[in-house]
């Protein structure tokens, strides 16, 4: 293991250490079984999508080639594929038991259906995180509307993320659901999930958790945190396509108290029976909907199986890694030209990416994608984020994007770049 | 066209008609376009499942270049994709002027978004059909159960399927929505969707059509046919590939009036300015959720383009042809054997499956599968499924399958069948 020297603080960040750290990763074997490219384009932006895997098409592949053999009859294998991914997605990296985790639809999708269950099972107010990814805002929003509850959005400090004292004070006079992301989509804060769940719990709620920035990047333990719920997506840290099928996990003992909202033949019991009335199927294939998508769960398995081939302590550890030396990076290169570190200083409260703030992020943006071949994202109104995912990304290749984002600040070179915001990324 | 004298009806069916018939086939060549094989095997349930294509094949694979290539910049086109291909679906097979149709999340889903919005907007009872597919009859069962709507179940003639003068019978004393089927699932009536979407309006509901056995099956013309709503599947005729995204349709003039019930990123205004409070884009767009899956919408438009290239009104005139020839097959084969026919006898009365009944269909469909090599499917609790889509069904592979059906019941050959029900197909 050879992140050690990079967590605890050097002396001097020079790209000849970045190559050192390289030398001794054990994830190093990975990135070839990605397709980078050999180009000079770098891309740290895998918080957002992730790259393709060989892996990935292959199986991506192997099922088109599946299709094409058995046509309809493959359905006596694929029905159960949700539930078999999702249970090998959440040993390789939820801390999730077998029986708890299915794979189909959206995150959004999921998340509807897991807090509109919720919802059915508890009373009180929800609470939320004004800092937290807007779709989670939103579908709580709507919920919050047709229930007639109330919706109590923290104020949390953004960069730290929410605290388990404001999580305990939001849930006074009763709430019925917490809803929190583990690692925030901006500062990339790591919750301190058990703390915060064991909060919501003895406030009477139910606790859950948006692994869609957390999945992939840090050791969740959904079991161990005594999480009720969870949702988040494959497409980031698991590398399974743009758009690719969402997770969602219900605790087991809460398994037959929820319900879906959302009745849908996949969640029938006896579902080729095709009976008159709706009866949810027992465990968490009731939250289940329509026809799930066979295709790409042969994504998700693949990119699942790269990760709980690599091991998520070591990705972890190397995550935390990558983003010292960038947080070292950013106070070395750029905090003289405007930038403030928008992601914790303590490597063990964040997740695997970390947010630059510039009152002119945009255009700084702009000027690395289409002038340095640097591809991080940008986040309205003020952050860069630049996702280092641990099984692809180099420790030169965070020095050299660092390098880069450093000439185009030096130079002034961003100046000249449109600040229209026609496009998506 | 060569179809003509097999729609009305002919003398005699023998494999050297059907032969005839092929030779004529102006649609012949799209058969080579798809993955079929040169086997013995007779797969005769495209209505449930669609076979691999090699332009689907190929825009699935251009698709992942282009996510290899592109990596998350992709999404400055990639976000427009479900309507793009909505569109373009609509105007292949959905009789829909553009603006109207977008493609994403399941049959299932969009099914739960567009009822819940329809019932927020309007007040009374909710029509459907008992003999309707489930997932239909399930969801709008919790919807009634959420709204405390009445939910009136049409108990129509399952082969004629519904008639105009039951539905408005159902909508007395106001009605908020009707939902059916345009083609059964079971018997394959094509209901006569204009006069029937007129006795909902008349009585003031909205009208909300499922088009799972339609689209690509029928001339459907939703704008004609005054339609508020629709929803389908692309899995089927419009071979896409298993669990390949479905489509929700929602009529221009509606489009403002109407909001999810699901509050997502994707149907926010100004998306990735990321602001504090939901507010949904206008347009059809509005019915979107969350991050629609992009590798099978690639799959989608190229199941879209080739329906487009072949022409519904041919794909439609095939359909009768084929299904008449079926329907003789049945009269002259197996009406002698306890079969009776579970589908309209008028070619224009019918999509393009048809359902044999027999009160042994299911130990029957199993010998087909396992010891005749064709592939239909089976529908409780009584009913043989041939689906015979015009793309790539030869009228030999009529005459063969049913030949080879008529070979199994002649032989008693089924009764060796286990009767149990463990499988799926």
């Amino acid at each position: 293991m050879g992140y050690g020297g990079r967590v605890a603080r050097t002396a001097l960040t020079t790209r000849a250490a970045a190559d050192t750290l390289d030398a001794a990763d054990p994830l190093a074997g990975f990135r070839a079984r990605f397709a980078l490219g050999g180009s000079r384009r770098l891309y740290v932006d895998g918080n957002s999508l992730g790259p393709l895997a060989h892996d990935v098409r292959a199986a991506l592949e192997a099922r088109t080639d599946e299709w094409r053999d058995r046509l309809v009859t493959g359905w006596n294998e694929w029905v159960e594929a949700p539930a078999v991914v999702g249970d090998r997605l959440a040993a390789a990296a939820l801390g999730a038991a077998p029986g708890q985790t299915i794979v189909s639809d959206s995150t959004t999708v999921n998340l509807y259906k897991l807090a509109g269950a919720a919802l059915d099972a508890r009373a009180g107010a929800i609470v939320a995180d004004a800092s937290d990814f807007p779709t989670d805002r939103y579908v709580l929003q709507g919920l919050a509307q047709r229930t007639g509850r109330e919706l109590r959005m923290l104020e949390t400090d953004r960069v730290a993320g929410p605290q388990p004292a404001e999580v305990e004070a939001a849930c006074a006079d009763s709430a019925a659901l917490v809803v929190l992301s583990a690692v925030n989509y901006r500062s990339g804060a790591l919750a301190r999930m058990s703390e915060i769940t064991a909060a919501g719990h003895e406030a009477g709620a139910l606790v859950l958790w948006d692994l869609c920035h957390a999945a992939g990047a840090v050791e969740v333990d959904l079991d161990a945190a005594g999480a009720d719920l969870a949702v988040g997506c494959t497409y980031k840290y698991l590398n399974s396509g743009p758009g690719s099928p969402a997770f969602l996990y219900v605790r087991s003992g809460l398994q037959d108290e929820l319900r879906s909202p959302i009745w849908g033949w996949f969640s029938q019991d006896d579902q080729f029976a095709m009976g008159p009335t709706y009866e949810p199927v027992a465990g968490v294939g009731r939250f289940m909907a329509g026809t799930p998508p066979v295709l790409a769960l042969a994504a998700v398995d693949a990119g699942a199986a790269m990760l709980a081939e690599a091991g998520l302590a070591r990705v972890r550890e190397k995550a935390a890694a990558l983003t010292s030396l960038a947080v070292d990076l950013h106070d070395e290169r750029l905090a003289a030209f405007g930038f403030s570190l928008g992601t914790p200083r303590e490597p063990h409260r964040r997740g695997a990416h970390v947010s630059l703030r510039h009152r002119d992020a945009w255009r700084i943006c702009r000027a690395l994608i289409e002038r340095a071949d640097v591809i991080p994202d940008f986040r309205a109104p003020d952050s860069i984020r630049f996702g280092l995912a641990p099984l692809y990304t180099r420790f030169v290749d965070v020095w050299d994007a660092f390098d880069r984002l450093a000439g185009i600040v030096e130079s002034g070179e961003h100046e000249a770049m449109d600040d229209a915001r026609r496009r998506v990324t």
